[in-house]
């Protein structure tokens, strides 16, 4: 079976394209039968630089270890994979935040190693370990047995952004996501994290035509992968180029930047007449914004590093972003975290209003959340961006 | 014995204080009885933006276990500090990249972390394993015990620069160094390397006024260290901020900036009639650029995700810089070597020609030396950066 005709035996909303592809999305949830019409479109709005009531603020990682509810549902399913193919599982965790948090949107729970995963190569999680391969890709041998994998082999990622975007009920939209081409390939020859990244870098330097044969079948796995998702219902879709950052200048636009963009060429930018915002977070690429300021998506997503208001003023409203709260200012008093959140507010400023696209801003964390985080300091947080950017807008 | 007084009783190079202290090496160094006369000093005048005919090289860590001669004395003296506390040792092995490879100048043989350790925090190195600390600092009672530590605790790092100044007997010049207050308060507070650093942001966050306290102290510690390693011989400084890239914008600039000036406003900037060219390193500090070039100090070290180009043009001329090639790249073939390391000296482009001062390079990889690395590569990229940087010059 093919992909193609494989996608097209699938049980995706199949309502018939809106012939106005702009951004309509209450009609369009109208006629999609399948899923509830969205009550809470700040994040989407906000994505596609509109102007919004409040910012809007989700938190990578936010179904995680530091939810007591996560935790049991974890123990329950045995393993991370056991928890990640388990659609119903996948689908309680996901909610999980949003049951104590006003947050204004979902991202499916699962990990940014399932397509390497598909590809053969054998994903497993050690407890309190990293992830791991069973197999590794370092030699013209284990390059040429590289494919875009059977999206058969991730129908429990498609099955659950389903059961998520059903059980959200229209809530807040539901975030797909992928690692980045270069993210993925670091795993896949590295076989687990690293700490240099020398192997990928081995290869990198010494055979480049390998590494971009990898990086190839990686990004057109991503853009299969993502499209499924967004055919199965993500109504917005991430990209966590989480490994860009330990780049050379140079190798950072060849071997990262130009497969990213590769994804995005690639991937539907409507669906169903809905607008798909795509988001791209590169750890550790705040040097390169204006590199970055190429890609065409609509979020760019900044760690911790970065000032705010000077990428806003670098960026001008190419694209919306997203961030940057260290992550670790939740483990400071109720008072600070306050403090720290209206601060990353201010430093990007005051957000477009009105009629039109401009400049917007999406909270959430420079990183993800750790599993060490007091839940309480969450809610003190996500109070905290709602109130004070609803005051913002007033001045 | 307070530590002036000990200083005034420590056997280091009292010659008389030059009446020009303007950049007058040969001379000094004929004054000075204690050690030879400099023969090669491009690294120094590269430091003070002076021209040279190549572009000199050093490479962080090239005193380590990727050479066979390294290991072997580290067996002899059977663990790391020994090696570091033992002046013959740290002598011997300091010289051993030079033996091998034209290398433009000496660093030190050390530790970042001998500070803390004299402050009575117990460093050990387990085999394998990054450095570790017996005693941690994380709470009030734990800061109140800190005080700049008595610099006789560290009498064995000046006894090993003297040493090692001796021993090069003029051939290149040494450079002396330490850890940033930050980096230093990482490792102080964690107790250990860290992949998140979620204890000493605790502290940052939660007690900033405790992590100010830690830092000031730090400070101090570091120029009086720096201090006594240029008067035991030191013929430069370098600081290692390797954990300022962790740090959220704001508190890159408070907690690790400021203090880093601090220790730059108290360093000696000539002694004996010399100019002590000093440099700091921010792993990861690329994007902060503008707030180094505030840094009162020669050069700016760059690690491989910087664009020299770029930051040449955003600097001027108003510090020298020192960087930067993935030190991955020594993994591929002697061609791919000596392409890479042309591609960096380019990038940089034509350094400062003829009289007077101007943009000037020190080319180094972009962090340590990886211990894998096959020292033949490390001969075939001193030889590139030599020839191409005097070719570059005749263009």
């Amino acid at each position: 079976m093919t992909f193609a005709t494989h996608w097209q035996a699938c049980p995706t909303p199949t309502a018939p394209k809106h012939l106005n592809a702009t951004f309509v999305r209450a009609e369009t949830a109208t006629i999609n039968t399948m899923f509830a019409p969205l009550q809470n479109d700040t994040f989407l709005r906000a994505c596609l630089r509109e102007s919004t009531a409040h910012t809007p603020v989700w938190l990578m990682r936010q179904a995680g270890r530091y939810l007591a509810e996560y935790r049991e549902t974890r123990a329950k399913a045995g393993s991370f994979m056991g928890l990640a193919t388990n659609t119903d599982f996948a689908t309680e965790v996901t909610l999980q935040p949003l049951e104590r948090f006003p947050l204004d949107a979902a991202i499916l729970f699962s990990d940014i190693l399932t397509v390497p995963d598909a590809m053969g190569l054998g994903l497993s999680f050690a407890i309190g370990e990293g992830p791991k391969f069973a197999k590794v890709v370092r030699d013209e041998a284990a390059v040429s047995a590289l494919a875009v994998p059977d999206m058969a082999k991730l129908q429990y990622v498609f099955d659950a952004v389903t059961s998520i975007r059903k059980a959200l009920n229209g809530r807040v939209p539901l975030i797909g996501f992928s690692g980045s081409p270069w993210t993925l390939g670091c795993y896949m020859v590295e076989g687990a994290g690293s700490s240099d990244y020398r192997l990928v870098k081995t290869l990198m330097y010494q055979r480049p035509d390998l590494m971009h044969r990898i990086l190839t079948i990686n990004a057109d796995s991503v853009a299969a992968y993502l499209n499924a998702q967004i055919e199965a219902g993500a109504q917005a879709v991430m990209i966590f180029d989480s490994w860009g950052g330990v780049l050379a200048d140079a190798e950072f636009k060849s071997f990262s930047l130009a497969y990213t963009q590769r994804v995005l060429s690639k991937i539907h930018k409507t669906f169903n007449g809905e607008t798909i915002p795509s988001i791209v977070f590169t750890k550790g690429g705040g040097l390169w914004m204006s590199e970055m300021q190429s890609l065409d998506c609509n979020v760019l997503g900044m760690d911790w590093s970065v000032n705010l208001a000077k990428a806003r003023a670098q960026l001008g409203a190419t694209h919306a972003l997203q961030g940057n709260l260290d992550p670790n200012v939740l483990f400071a008093s109720p008072e600070q975290v306050t403090e720290q959140a209206r601060a990353v507010l201010d430093s990007f400023g005051q957000p477009h209003q009105g009629d039109g696209k401009g400049p917007t801003h999406i909270f959430n964390l420079g990183h993800g959340i750790s599993q060490f985080t007091p839940p309480e300091n969450v809610a003190v947080l996500v109070e905290a961006v709602h109130s004070h950017s609803k005051a913002m807008r007033q001045k």
